[in-house]
């Protein structure tokens, strides 16, 4: 069973994350959340609470979900998980992850709007980092359309992101079109490394290839 | 009565929120000020002082002003409100709000540049955070001509504010062409979500559909 | 005379200004200056010394200067005034600034590019704060070709700044082509304002209207 | 020989630096490694280390390489220099630089993309910066092709970093397509400098010049 202590102590780390994305843009006016996975059987995940300011956030401004997203009994505080925190949990069953990033970047979002049916990257150094080949290999940052159902949009997640048959190699993110960014990884600074590559990518993508 | 202690108070609350405004560059050159609402019979607000850097404010930098915007006799520190105190006392009454932000954030002004007649947004996650639907709904941020008159810039607030019967929905901000933009909430962190939130979405707009 | 004392009080107000506007982007890998007033008749400034790093100023990073911005006598610390100092200098003798600040902020510099003949705002409420009217009003930001001889800018700044027979309304700024932009004030915290304003006018101008 | 002080020095040194270029947003997912000489004779380079989140870094994240960028034997820390290392020591050994960086800023990728056969500056003041005339001189930054093989990468630098014969002057700098940017001193100092100046020609001219 998941402690205090260590919901906590994933509290402590969620909050300096978020202050750090916060502080570059992506997170404004309470958007986005932040989640680690902390355990597995059953799933369950400390999310960042919603309706806060994500660069001002405390040890205790999180709470503990099971793997529909859905708040565990017993918490009397009174937060309550963002309606995205189903669309965490089924990324965390899905892939593996042990942590996962949604924030509201804007070239993310520019990129979803430019590219609906997936942002194509090849040939960029940049793509090693979220585990990719510099050279010669066809990548695609997946779109989904938008959803307030998060089975509906985990269901979108899942058929995009599990696709050897086509050739679409796996990547640790997803755009959510009109809306912002998923990555993840099996730890936080994964998931935060991919976040930020992913980010680069697509500003690049949108800077170069956006049409006007 | 409004006491010292409660003016004070709230310069504290207004000196440290303007200073996150400020870092985000959208206070450039003393631009900007930001108001609480202290009491509604009469009607009076906390507003920041003119002529002052908005990432420097102490605690004392604060004026009460009433319901027109005009200083209260009794004030001898010689701080004086903008003119723009004016406006903000007219969106306290017609509005309700508890507290509004005015800052000249580049987006805004671009965005009242390219559609002077208001600001179509639809099919948007953000526009949830300014009190919308995500989908299928269409919102118009106001857009009123600049004016140094407040009691005519207030008329055509009130104009635009209100209109059920054009099916115009309610949203917590109005541009001012050439010039920036107010937001507003029930509370100070509602303002601020609002300001974050129609900055975000008019950028949005601006990167994406303004004309070349 | 100017003591030790009062330069020293300049340098330190001078780094904590420059720190300012080197977290700004607006003073990278070394460039710009600022400069103060610190005696009209003899003319002598403060300007801070060329080659250092603009956001890690001390209170002794700073030079005394005369009138054609040449370092005075009996200052045997090494440090050298940049050459712009002779413009600061003229600049000063010119308008009766006592301060001026020259940036090398992009939006300055594309603007020059853009309009080299000046660049025209009008009907901008950010216009009041450099003296104008927010509205009916023409203003031209004059640009000069760039010149590494002092005398030779100082003299195209001057035969810019004072034309009323032109109907030019008086700037306190100057686009330096290819180059950077000159602001200057009463007071430094006028320079300051003169400077963050002048830059949001030129980059909204930019934004909204330069050739693509 | 280099002691374990020197490299603890250098790695003080680097990871304040690292923070500095960081926080400009130029290093994001761990990307990016900066360097110092440490030795000529043999060649001796203290390189960031590669996988750490280069804002974070502290004085032991750094690595002692030899003349091909390999991690010199008896360090037992497990950390492992970035393959870029190879590069850096090239550099090095070619213009006798005392430091390097290498960062991924979005305005040297995107200069490399629109100008893959490098790009040409002129009549601009910040080339002063780099070394060269403000005026009346051609100054071309390299680009290479990408390659994940540095003896390939460094072969490519060294072509066109010499080439008195074509008049073309050398700089301080490489862009390496769909990559990043490497820039280089006699000092950290210096490295910095250019640095930060060639990110703000590239930036401008992408601005300015990109085909659209």
């Amino acid at each position: 069973m998941t402690s205090d202590e260590q919901l906590r102590e994933a509290g402590t780390l969620l909050a300096a994350e978020a202050e750090r994305f916060a502080a570059m843009g992506w997170m404004r006016g309470t958007s986005g959340n932040l989640s680690l996975t902390l355990s597995r059987d059953p799933l369950r995940l400390a999310v960042t609470a919603s309706g806060l300011d994500k660069g001002e956030l405390g040890p205790d401004d999180v709470v503990l979900v099971d793997g529909r997203g859905e708040l565990l009994p017993g918490d009397l505080r009174g937060l309550v998980p963002s309606a995205e925190a189903g669309l965490h949990a089924r990324i965390a069953a899905v892939t593996g992850a042990g942590a996962a990033v949604h924030v509201h970047a804007m070239a993310a979002v520019e990129a979803g709007f430019h590219w609906p049916d997936g942002v194509v990257l090849q040939d960029l150094e940049m793509l090693k980092g979220i585990g990719h080949s510099a050279h010669g290999e066809r990548v695609v940052i997946p779109v989904v359309q938008n959803s307030q159902d998060m089975a509906e949009l985990g269901d979108r997640f899942e058929e995009l992101y599990v696709r050897p048959a086509d050739g679409i190699a796996e990547v640790p993110g997803l755009i959510v079109a009109s809306h912002g960014i998923y990555a993840w990884g099996a730890t936080q600074e994964d998931a935060r490394r991919h976040t930020e590559i992913l980010e680069w990518l697509l500003r690049f993508t949108v800077r170069t290839r956006a049409p006007r």
